[in-house]
């Protein structure tokens, strides 16, 4: 991990656990402070904090926007593993597996308030344009749940719906992070958009790498068994790619209900190479990468202030090669 | 309906279906309008307009706290009856029996972040205050629905905490509906505060009523099939009444699964009678209903201003006698 990066970590952790959740009834609080802690990389309060840095603004005015981030995430992660059934998340029981569907559809709503709430505690100056960023982004994070939804039993995934379904998805959110960072921090209207683009940038290089790992990474560098999405019949870009020219095999191996996993996962993966869909993913993500890059070399602030937000892009380009 | 409440509902419908919502995909933003569509008395957004016109606001400045409550309402009820596993609401499937479980939770979801975007639209000078209310009350609704699950599994439910549940889960967003009103009408803090406790105080009488009309009701009065809550084994304040002195009576019926509904429904009614605990609810609610009345009186405004809301208060006191 990165110097600069771990201490705005260790600065997340501990506002993360310096206010536990409390309140009655206590099975609908609990849920809040188990998922919190279950860890994770904390990249979207850690950017907020980076957005304000960048701008010179005091790390502490960031912290509300750091934490409604954070618990925002958290609680789309609650309702996104009832939805797609997931048992675990980071190696423990997701959260309707350890209490219930109920409990956890409550306890989910309860968090995306609490989001609002944490929102509440930005200085007054900032918060109806924080306000704005923010509800704009939480839709659109549904927006793009829905589609992800909504393609798995769409047939024809285009690569442009599948970009689209990430940005949503994902990437505004890293947007949004590193913008109110910048917000707070009183950046000018266009330098937070110029920061914004640049999180959402990093966001789409950032998933569609996640996507090459899922089927050709380590379970040490991924932190989980590979080969996920190939199982779940995910339309990754891959999958887009290889279907443009092997279309009947594709198809072949999706529809294949007697093959077993690990022959599937290593079928589908040669096809992945075989098609130059690997290649053709990464590639795509460092285009990603280059436009976060460019973006950041657009903002008008210092270049030493840029050092933190440089690393953290190369270090996630990087992850795979 | 008194005519007073009829206009300002014709205002809002005009405003609720001025602008739909549209957004892609298309099958996550259908369910905010058909739920939207199947109309109800929207007492919530009529106590907003209420509020602001007693305190000679702009009725056009509360909209936006008006149609928060009622979208954020509306939310409560596409997940509640995901959790209650309810099929029909207001005579129509629920959401997600006409869609599935999934777009229920996720268009729901996103109608609690729409009630966020509508309250964003408030004048700024107002924004954080109503921000604050609206933000506590919506964590409380929640607290209020966990504590109603809870019940159903807890054998000892006392009345205070009955009250409580009913306090949470119904009365205090009536209390924020009214209260947000005042607050654009630039009412003052203490002021502000008593038509919150008059809502509030209105609300627990007017769901003790409920709770009495679900048992004795006609179906004409209720809009629904009478004896919900027997067949349920809910612990309304008639089934805590009853169970103080005719506890093995009370629940050998909560317990006989031989019984058909239609004689199930008339003993346990007969046990509320016999043990007055028909009469006991009613009084509970009169008192309620009276505490609202005082909290009115108490309001420094013109006493012609208070008539709009004193007849609704009579009207919701009155249905069921």
């Amino acid at each position: 991990m990165l110097k600069s990066y771990s201490e705005l970590l260790k600065k997340i952790e501990q506002e993360i656990h310096k206010n536990p959740y409390q309140g009655s009834p206590q099975n609908l609080y609990d849920p809040l402070n188990y998922i919190l802690g279950l860890g994770g990389k904390r990249i979207r309060p850690v950017l907020a904090l980076m957005g304000c840095e960048l701008y010179s603004g005091n790390l502490e005015k960031a912290i509300p926007s750091a934490l409604t981030v954070e618990v925002f995430h958290n609680f789309s992660l609650i309702h996104d593993d009832i939805m797609d059934k997931a048992p675990v998340r980071r190696g423990k029981p997701t959260v309707h597996e350890k209490w219930d569907t109920n409990i956890a559809i409550l306890s989910g709503d309860l968090m995306l308030v609490k989001a609002y709430e944490m929102l509440q505690k930005s200085e007054q100056n900032h918060l109806p344009e924080l306000f704005s960023v923010f509800n704009k982004t939480a839709a659109e994070v549904c927006d793009g749940q829905q589609m992800d939804m909504n393609f798995e039993t769409q047939t024809n995934v285009t690569e442009k719906e599948y970009l689209e379904m990430i940005r949503l998805k994902t990437s505004v959110l890293l947007g949004c992070s590193l913008q109110m960072g910048a917000i707070v921090a009183d950046a000018s209207i266009e330098e937070a958009q110029k920061i914004y683009n640049l999180g959402v940038n990093m966001g789409i290089g950032f998933q569609l790498m996640d996507d090459y790992l899922d089927a050709f990474g380590t379970p040490e560098l991924v932190g989980k068994l590979p080969g996920g999405d190939i199982l779940a019949n995910k339309k990754t870009i891959m999958v887009i790619k290889a279907m443009e020219t092997e279309k009947g095999k594709m198809q072949g191996l999706f529809n294949d209900e007697k093959i077993d996993d690990t022959h599937k996962i290593e079928e589908v993966k040669t096809l992945f190479i075989k098609t130059g869909s690997d290649v053709y993913l990464k590639s795509l993500s460092e285009r990603y990468f280059d436009l976060a890059s460019q973006n950041l070399k657009d903002l008008k602030v210092d270049e030493s202030k840029k050092s933190d937000l440089n690393e953290l892009l190369v270090y996630l380009h990087n992850r795979s090669f």
